[in-house]
């Protein structure tokens, strides 16, 4: 047992095209100095893209992640929330099937995620744009006590 | 980094009709004061209905969610699990695939969702009734030190 | 508001065949001493496994969700990712469905999950094998203050 901390920063990923990515390196190199063991929390503050964690070594995964999403939400349906284009309203049950955030476990200051385990940004949109993240960091034991 | 302190709270929700809904509002009105940073966790102590975060603007996208989620878990399928209804076995897997708790970070005292974000209840059953919820905010500094 | 501890334990679960299994039991049975209060984190260290949280009572709704799953994400389809066998990237694809890690609070020294709430195993692969998970328990008050 060891008394928390916590830290937090706010990112601005750079756009990406629809579909599943790899960013897990985005993510490490912005990273506060890890504590020896904690929790990593990654926020996305959209709804129309998710986070989620798959595998990080064939891109043909990424892939098939895109077109298995199309399938189970097609666009080739009436939707009432349309204005947007036939990207959107698929694009928002995407985020909630998907999930916009992370909890990821720290252990001996490093991310412990599995071999295969990367975390992928999914843009459900055409054209997402610029997407915002919040990461959270809590751990112990703590850098400084105040 | 800051020392963490928690604080816990259970609320009932009133009884919603089927659909998606959206409880922002009744989260926040029951929150405790909140910590300058942390983490926001709420959790659904049910396994036919659904918490996610979605657009929080216009009710057309709620209305599509419930037609979505009908499509992905149709109720005119054969299940075994039907002695409480048809719409018991789908509200199960829903509730799997939207899932039953958020992680929101909290910024400078308040919580640090996108613009579009609010907290939806996807309830999944005809008639659901009352569901209980668990809040649990970590932060710091803590309000007071023993 | 009380300060905050923590402590994490990996532990490995035995082989499982596909399909969705309750294990509420073998993760509180390896559980160290719980917090008054708190959450406890658990994460799967895998991408083709999910963890999700459903009804604890009649086996019928393990059995359905593995169907529902399946018809969700069909093995009879074209994958890019096939070289794994066709119950692979169906596999990938659900573990982001479903989700792969579970945040649960923690109440008076035990987990407050609902009456008919328990922890699933859902193993997508014909023979996963034995899967890795982390847990982590944040809570207070802790049981030694330095």
């Amino acid at each position: 047992m060891n008394m928390l901390s916590a830290n937090q920063i706010e990112i601005t990923l750079p756009p990406f095209p629809r579909g599943c990515h790899l960013i897990t390196h985005l993510i490490e190199k912005r990273l506060p100095k890890l504590p020896k063991f904690g929790l990593l929390h990654i926020f996305l503050k959209h709804t129309s893209a998710g986070l989620t964690l798959n595998e990080n070594a064939d891109p043909t995964v990424r892939f098939d992640m895109e077109s298995i999403m199309n399938r189970i939400v097609p666009e080739k349906q009436q939707y009432e929330h349309d204005y947007e284009g036939a990207d959107d309203m698929p694009a928002h049950a995407k985020s909630s099937l998907v999930g916009a955030s992370l909890m990821i476990p720290i252990s001996d200051g490093r991310l412990n995620i599995g071999t295969w385990q990367g975390v992928y940004l999914c843009e459900f949109r055409n054209r997402g744009g610029s997407r915002k993240i919040v990461i959270t960091v809590l751990g112990g034991p703590p850098a400084s006590r105040s």
